[in-house]
């Protein structure tokens, strides 16, 4: 990788408040270098695909998306630089959308450094607090000494994000005369994959409405459900798995060193079991569960706590009786019979009175029952006592690892009476959430997300709208990543909500037959009886491994090779 | 740092089942050469220092250990090459005991290239699990390929480690066994205060007895309050604080980005709250609470609330509805009214029947049943139902962060009826503990440690016994730090247990005197209310950073300066 100095402006010295409280290796990340991919680094012109359909149901997004259905995907290539982009000057808006990821800042520098670059003389406005900065016209406008502070830092904090959707007519309404008001040439959505529907649906509106304003999205999320085959990743799911990952291999360490803990370790992600899987690849515990897989083999919950008290059992016989487990946040909203169960309760518990003799439960269906019975009590009362301000059973709040630790633990003790067990069981439990969604992006984070952000200003700066930026081949050295934008209407399905087709972009599941998963599973019984425990250790950001990409993303991408 | 290549012997590669599991960070630490402070780079001298007393009851001291009370300490110095040791052959065991501390893998690396490089021939043998693997004579001699793969790894996995004590006279005696049996010239202990207060002991019984078996205490511990002048930190403090201070960092990244959560981290560390106070001066946190203030200003578990409310209040009245409170594990055992509270209630389940009407809590004090009505329900039914096997409250398991949440959470209502808060509140609570004790040793535990340890060798191989491995200067360039031996008799006191005086090396606590919580109270109105959050971001192991040591050490010896 041949560094490529940050923007041709001088950088301002880090100031005030900032320079106070930076940690050297804040300071440090302040000036990392970061190199782009050499069709950034030189003039361009964009080459149109062929046209483009939808992921699903491609009549329906058409009759949704009349003015962008059927647009070509775009990719950037080498030109001749007398017949490269005119000069103009450029009015651009940029928002985050939803939850934390690192390397959003670097995606607004990215965006920022093009205007520098290759359109002197543009303002770059960033929209303050989400999506609901568009609708309210709050915004700041971002500056060389603004921006400085936060290029290769985590967080949103520079213009923070939100979780509001630009929906109703009215709020539509609103986003236009924002963009009107400024003058906006073009907007950046930065977000996932809500948020970039949201971005589609705002790209039709303002070319139906014949505005001038432009709409580009970036794929962002620790989470790792918004992929493709021409978006290979989500930024921040690079970042947040190595965190989470050297606390897992800290853990495992410190399981093999005291020899008596089972450590459940719940790890954000509720859609999808990305996070996990690759938790999983990095640092090879004991048992591992993937909600994908769960659902797809329709276990219930007693099946996935035999699973784990099998392991245990045989692990108790070769003298092991501690190991690492790690949970996806969403395992609940995978099994089937605890969706019924949830959806019972929510019935009975809107509508009936729930007597101490406990005569309510003879409302619920024979399955649900079992199950509610099969659960340990802490959880029956969560169940019964947390709900949300719609009286609902708030799902996400259930302490998936505490229940499964105490459901072993009975099961356990079964079999300690049948003498099929004669092992000594502490469960200890982790959640690693919030830890990972603001760390200092790695160096994949951060170099994917400049490119990100220098694309989604080329694709502005070439007039282009409804494509969500894309940067491939990321498997290569970054000067021959590719550049370009995918149309966002060929990612799209529909959903029937309230009886009117909705559009979604699908979140990508974990595949069963993917490289990841298969070769998980291929490694997962001998990780279940030997310890073969990873620990990465924390990100470096310069020597040994600090260029490694992810697990997932290199596998998937081998495959596709 | 000039880095000296560790041993004399050549590396042998890693091999086998490591080879395959090792991340590119650990086997970039595993080839990590470590320098050594001068003295140990050449021929050396022991200077004996004036006689020693005692920490308290230097009388009662003396009779527990009548034959090394009074013994000085002891400094390396250089030496004319032609009277240094002379050469012998030395038989050395070696034991971790207590909880795991990054670092104890490079203590024993330092034992053993001591012994490589000055006492050729010699033989170092591991007790495995701790002092039962002394007692049992469970032991395994460590090679130079054995030792290998640990070299500046985290954990103790290398012979692992227990929480037993040598304490009986049988006990004794099974320690003398082993010492003849493996004809030991010297063994070292590496622990915290119980388990150096231990070694001292178990060199005491063997001077006494006549055995030729030294023992050299080495001072381990992430809680940071085993540690003196002459014993300037423990080691394993440095990596753990900073791992906590990472995940703190994100933690507050993450809530200035999302603007609505207050994070309440717990942090490991009961007995003292060292870790706590490291972390706040690292990181910056808007409320931290240190126990040893609490017990010294005699605060109440209402007090501690009102504190929090108090700050909370102020910060939405600025429209900071989030921010991040630092919370000690052992703070409830530093409130007093809480001690009675447990006290009655222990002696109350022990002899009454608890009725469900409540009846059973008139036995309780007022002062005690005002505390226990103000408790959260979740934390009364913690008090009831969580018992040890001795029917004892299980003080260890209460969890005081999400307990401090949901108080501050009534205080505020109470509050915003009094028209006195306008905010919103949503607590998101967090325990730090096992992640941080295992983790891959910052350069300063590493080198930190195999001086330790090398210089524990060099104390032995001198024929000193009761001393506890002390190196000084840490200041200084690497070169320069000093290294020693400091009786352990020096550091003690006496407790009166069962009508019998115990030595005990009293726990270093916070002092509220000291530099580092002087610096803290001097700062922590500002940090309340502005937010000055730092980022100390993952562990460097080179670049800008990665050779700083943490701020509560820098202070305290900046103070002595």
């Amino acid at each position: 990788m041949a560094p490529v100095p940050n923007g041709t402006l001088p950088s301002p010295p880090v100031t005030g408040r900032l320079a106070a409280v930076y940690s050297e290796v804040q300071k440090k990340r302040v000036d990392h270098a970061l190199p782009l991919p050499s069709v950034l680094n030189q003039p361009f012109t964009i080459l149109d695909g062929p046209p483009s359909s939808a992921a699903g149901n491609p009549d329906e997004i058409a009759k949704l998306f009349p003015c962008l259905f059927g647009q070509p995907s775009a990719a950037l290539a080498p030109s001749d630089p007398r017949v490269a982009l005119t000069h103009r000057k450029l009015k651009i808006g940029v928002v985050l959308s939803g939850g934390q990821a690192p390397g959003g800042h670097n995606v607004i520098s990215g965006i920022f450094d093009y205007l520098q670059e290759r359109a002197q003389g543009s303002t770059l406005y960033g929209f303050r607090g989400g999506p609901a900065g568009i609708m309210k016209c709050k915004y700041v406008e971002l500056t060389s000494e603004f921006i400085y502070p936060y290029r290769n830092q985590g967080g949103f904090d520079m213009i923070c994000s939100g979780r509001d959707k630009i929906e109703t007519p009215e709020q539509f309404k609103q986003a236009e005369e924002t963009a009107k008001k400024l003058d906006l040439d073009g907007l950046v959505v930065i977000g996932g994959d809500d948020s970039n529907t949201n971005a589609c649906l705002l790209a039709e509106n303002f070319r139906s409405k014949n505005l001038k304003t432009r709409v580009i999205g970036c794929p962002k999320t620790i989470d790792g459900d918004l992929k493709c085959k021409e978006v290979p990743t989500s930024f921040g799911f690079d970042t947040a798995c190595k965190i989470y990952s050297e606390m897992i291999g800290n853990v495992m360490i410190d399981a093999r060193s005291t020899g008596k803990y089972y450590h459940f370790v719940r790890l954000m992600g509720r859609a999808a079991s990305h996070i996990t899987l690759e938790c999983a690849l990095q640092t090879h515990p004991n048992i591992t569960i993937i909600g994908e897989e769960v659902a797809a083999k329709k276990l219930t919950l007693k099946n996935v706590t035999d699973y784990i008290v099998d392991v245990v059992c045989k692990r108790a016989q070769i003298n092991y009786n501690y190991g690492v487990i790690l949970i996806p946040e969403g395992l609940i909203d995978f099994i089937p019979e605890v969706q019924h169960l949830i959806a019972e309760l929510n019935e009975i518990l809107a509508h009936d009175i729930v007597d101490d003799g406990g005569l309510w439960k003879k409302k619920l269906s024979d399955q649900s029952l079992k199950l509610f019975e099969f659960l340990p009590q802490a959880i029956q009362e969560q169940l019964m006592l947390e709900r949300d301000p719609h009286g609902n059973v708030q799902v996400a709040k259930i302490e998936t690892e505490k229940m499964l630790i105490e459901m072993v633990e009975t099961e356990l003790e079964k079999r300690r009476v049948e003498g099929k067990y004669k092992g000594e069981f502490r469960g200890q439990s982790h959640f690693f959430g919030y830890e990972g969604r603001c760390g200092l992006p790695t160096n994949f984070d951060a170099t994917y997300c400049y490119a990100l952000g220098y694309g989604a200003g080329a694709l502005l700066h070439s007039g282009k709208t409804g494509l969500i930026s894309s940067v491939g081949n990321l498997c290569a050295p970054v000067e021959e990543w590719t550049v370009g934008g995918t149309a966002l209407t060929s990612l799209m399905d529909v959903e029937r909500r309230h009886g009117k087709f909705k559009p979604v972009i699908k979140k990508a599941m974990v595949e069963l037959e993917g490289a990841p998963f298969k070769k998980f599973a291929s490694l997962r019984d001998e990780w279940a009886l030997k310890n073969c425990y990873v620990s990465p250790g924390p990100i470096q950001f310069s020597g040994p491994g600090s260029e490694a990409i992810n697990h997932t993303l290199l596998l998937e991408l081998e495959a596709q090779a």
